[in-house]
């Protein structure tokens, strides 16, 4: 089988740096983990907290650290730091070769959905982000690596996209628009989600969005591992 | 402008662990960096090595020191704790959206190719792996961001190549025939190089072996950031 990810991230309109950081990490062992934080605010402050959270959280896991107990290190750090003034969204995503298991830890209110065969599934039990009190614990969702298990995490931006307008997205309805459609692959998948949520935004979005999808498939290609960025810059004349 | 980034990686015949591991780090006040070390013997030890090397160097990068500095101290703390039994090469390659250039810093012997318009150069100056005495000073090398630069780096694996059969591969004659067929995307390069690789090895590769790719495009997509993995997996059935 093969696991495919795709990330897809925009910042705020007119604001340079996302508040939103993704990473993905080898884990001892084999396997990847993905790790994406989203700050309270946007802009500078915000980039700050989630790259400290992500920090934290690849650094913990790289020494073969549980998804949980990293989750919890992360928080307490923060909160400790913070005083609760200041709290950070995070979802980790970790293919564990050891135990042949997709494992998801959630300390985001928005829901991450769970796409498989005729099913979507939206993963909501309340969850508090991190730094918002002592004893903060992720949500732990573990799933068998099967070929068609979709699995679909985002950041706010796509729960606020058109409330500006007064016509919010209905995630669960666009995923299902977009899988009806077609078998679309993890980049169409995240591509897809933010080109709408950005077209709610009249092409103008109003918090940081950032997509992270994986998916099982059936392994039809070689033994190799691959990866791709693409990374749009504006160079400053001087 | 767009940069483009893409890894294609394979472990040794019937290693179940690369020793070589690459991962991608958000530089603080923006822009990325790809950092890659090949620990010295294949395997769990070499894989042990080349993790702490990336940890080590993605840590210091993310705290805002600079790709050279963050050489230097994974270099000493590698010599300090194996005293020189242990060495790994690093490549680090990094956007700077500072001084809107790629800073390439280079402890590998292996050499890295550039490719613009017509020319193709190789960077192959004298420069030794981490860990093998005080004082290891990476090769560092400094390039405007232009649309058509392509860089190509790898580890000793493509190097090593066909010498089993008495057919080393010629790397630079390689990379002009990919280049000179076509206009290739990096994930093309980097999958053919890697291909030619392999079969020169008899689809039974003798090491491991990474190539990374990165590409300046005139910009023509949107202002997203987009990343892809693809990852192989083995799933023993219990």
């Amino acid at each position: 089988m093969e696991v495919r990810i795709a990330v897809a991230k925009v910042n705020q309109y007119a604001d340079s740096e996302s508040g939103d950081t993704l990473e993905v990490v080898e884990r001892p062992g084999g396997g990847l983990s993905v790790v994406l934080a989203d700050g309270q605010t946007s802009g500078k402050g915000a980039k700050a907290i989630s790259m400290m959270v992500v920090r934290k959280v690849i650094g913990l896991l790289a020494e073969g650290v549980r998804d949980g107990a990293a989750a919890r290190a992360a928080s307490d750090a923060l909160f400790t730091d913070k005083q609760g003034k200041v709290i950070s969204t995070l979802n980790i995503a970790s293919i564990d070769l050891h135990s042949n298991t997709i494992v998801l830890a959630r300390n985001n209110p928005a829901p991450t959905f769970i796409c498989s065969e005729d099913r979507i599934d939206a993963l909501s039990e309340d969850c508090e982000p991190l730094g918002t009190s002592r004893n903060v614990r992720p949500v732990i969702t573990e799933l068998a690596i099967e070929p068609g298990l979709t699995i679909i995490i985002f950041t706010d931006g796509i729960i606020h996209a058109g409330e500006r307008r007064g016509q919010p997205m209905n995630v669960g309805e666009t995923i299902r628009s977009i899988i009806e459609d077609q078998d679309p692959t993890p980049e169409q998948l995240a591509d897809s989600l933010l080109a709408h949520a950005i077209s709610l935004d009249d092409n103008r979005p109003t918090d940081d969005i950032s997509v992270l999808v994986l998916k099982v498939s059936p392994h039809t290609g070689d033994d190799a591992r691959r990866m791709s960025v693409r990374l749009p810059i504006h160079v400053n004349s001087s």
